[in-house]
């Protein structure tokens, strides 16, 4: 049986500052990218953030990002590859703590933001990710953009690895996002937005800005809960799924 | 035979900052207590210091502290136990990684500055401590000061312990530490610390401000390695315990 | 003709976080103050809190506080006067340069959380916080708690000083507030809150949980903006003090 | 009569963390650029290190980074202009609070690391950070790389400007610095260098790596104070400058 995994950013407040509609977005999805503590999230938002995970049988993972707070992680920094492989290592292990404690199986590792965008096109920083990941334990899952320079770099180091589709986001027809600044970068149609994935799942493609017919692999799909209007997306993209006859399961 | 374990708290360095001389030190002790990035300590210095501990055969250990590396976490902050326990996981955690990472065993847990003062005399943060730790691994060792709170929350939560003498600082008749703004806290003659620790080592005992007799637990005694004079001490106390026939050992 | 400043911390959004309903509040009170960057706030938040305030004619505040930001400056921290010192001078420097360049002029200073209440009741940080300011502009307003230690440094250092009460809490027979954790510390009638209010205007006094009249100096009564439940009683309250003919303005 | 100011970065003590022998080097330079608490330096330092720009008569300026501690400011952010604007017009504030304080007057501002190297070649970011300081205060004078961006921002905005030159490192024919990765990054030989920073100042050339003279502006010699041998320099480039009949004074 054809089937995907629904995975969402988790675990983003900090201290008094709240992020995202965890608790009411937690029943619908499979895979839970957990924010560390560098671009978001604090020690007590984590173990609270791994405890829903126990409580919805959600699949944890550590979501990794720059220690850059006050942009949240969304601004390239020219850290270098050694730089990168030790904040992954040390977000890693403090979010695997928190998963201990708590009996919960840590699964799976998505870099956030702005280091995610950067390994995907950079080798060397994709290689130190991965490596990273395979030294602290090498039966974790990296879950990264479909054709990115992350997927390699998982094949080279022997690290598992799950590829990542968006739904609202445009594709090149090399197999890279559209930028957001480009036209044609959002998918703004939520029923367009939601062929496009059952397509990805069934046919392993999706249609570029550019028509032509790119082919990816559709092993997770990204949703958001931080607003009213993202919540009631990932509700009708899971029932359209399991109505198209696929599966919604952690991979 | 007797013996005793040489602690020093190592890894304090942060980005472009240097603190201490760990390179130099590392030789003469047997465990070491790692910052673990929220009063000291990043990443990368965290990895090269688990490196050196492998090099040198020393026993690793995690130094967790308050998030207040503007204070060197030597500041009480009123945190509660419940942020306590987590940021010790969190931080335990991530030095874990980095030990797994290079194949060395973590050891223990010793809490930094104002963490491990305030914990000394307060059971509800002494019990969060020993309790974050025991469930992260409950066979790591506590290690605290003699006689503290922090012991008898270990005994409680059934964590291994061991007991911290200082040979630097004065003990008041209860066996707490002369406060450092009172006369007697330090012991600045240091052929005197190293005698006293020889019998602490030897009887269990350490004369007291007031002249009494004090019982303590010396499994292990913290050292320096922040100058030249804190290394000359190093080099002296171990070469003397030895010579007074007691084994310097990990515990 | 009577009068009372309404007071309401505004500006503590960081990054990708939002605090407060900082535009819906903003046109009801007539003094803000405005985080600072340690414990709550950034750049770009300044900037944009000090041309809101530029916009609605309120009055411009600094409302330095602990480097806390994952504690929101909440919890006590045992920094020395000096170091206190200088943090008020830092931040209130910070949001100078943004009133500056706004051509909006900075008119007080009201310390936050933990730094307002330790300053209360601790002489030496009182001082230090009003040395930092008078230094800094000897024509600020201090803004803070009646009968405090504050209120006496701000008189001993020269400083403009304007007393502080709260429509919610209780008051103890010597002028203090009742601690959250104890009976009475919370007034939740906000029709009771409200008459409490204008007679502390017309009468300078409170009656405290025992019973008693407490004479006090109400020259502005601290809002919220945090939520529609708060900011429904800053309409209320303006407006029941405009009823009882207490003009609402800044001090 | 010829003349060059000495510019020199200091006051990047952070907490418990020492970096530079600033009271070693102050009275051999002209102009000091003050670490604002964003790469480096904290409010304690910064009153410190204005006070001893007081002692020694040594121009006082800001030099704001980016808010990176962990990597000194030395990484490429991808920070908007406005968010630039507003991080230079916050640590800008921030200083000035303390010249004030001290009864220094704030001279200049010079960008640190990634954020000067970045702006040197981004006009939107040079265009941002001159904004930002004209609307500070229009009569503080940039001090920024000869022939850069910055410059023609500067002047742009109508705001003084001084340019720099580097007496350690290569020019390519056409002004910009050899990156330091590249053959002839570094002017190794101190008699070399000064040489070259004498007829800089005398003719306004200098040898590009190509071998060719390219003109550029010295009005002021960036030199260190982090450590013996770069404390040496800069007593012999000061000696010999005067011995050439340069005057050595703050612009």
């Amino acid at each position: 049986m054809l089937s995907i995994d629904l995975n969402c950013d988790l675990g983003e407040s900090f201290g008094a500052y709240k992020i995202g509609m965890d608790e009411a977005v937690i029943p619908y999805i499979t895979s839970a990218n957990i924010a560390c503590g560098f671009h978001a999230g604090d020690p007590l938002v984590m173990q609270r953030t791994v405890a829903a995970c126990k409580t919805y049988g959600v699949h944890a993972g550590a979501h990794p990002g720059f220690p850059d707070l006050m942009g949240f992680g969304r601004r390239n920094l020219a850290a270098s590859p050694a730089e990168v492989k030790a904040y992954v290592t040390y977000q890693l292990g403090a979010l695997s703590a928190f998963c201990t404690a708590a009996g919960v199986p840590l699964c799976h590792v998505k870099p956030h933001g702005a280091l995610y965008n950067m390994a995907a096109r950079d080798a060397a920083l994709a290689r130190a990710i991965c490596e990273a990941i395979a030294q602290v334990d090498p039966k974790l899952t990296l879950l990264a953009l479909s054709g990115s320079e992350m997927i390699t770099a998982a094949h080279d180091v022997g690290l598992p690895v799950k590829s990542e589709v968006f739904a609202d986001r445009g594709y090149r027809a090399d197999g890279t996002l559209v930028p957001r600044s480009a036209p044609g970068a959002m998918i703004t149609d939520e029923d367009e937005a939601i062929r496009r994935v059952i397509r990805m799942v069934r046919e392993g493609v999706v249609t570029s800005v550019d028509g032509v017919d790119v082919p990816l692999v559709a092993d997770s799909v990204c949703v958001h809960g931080d607003g009213e209007k993202a919540l009631a997306f990932v509700r009708k993209i899971r029932s359209e799924l399991l109505a198209a006859g696929i599966e919604v399961t952690a991979f």
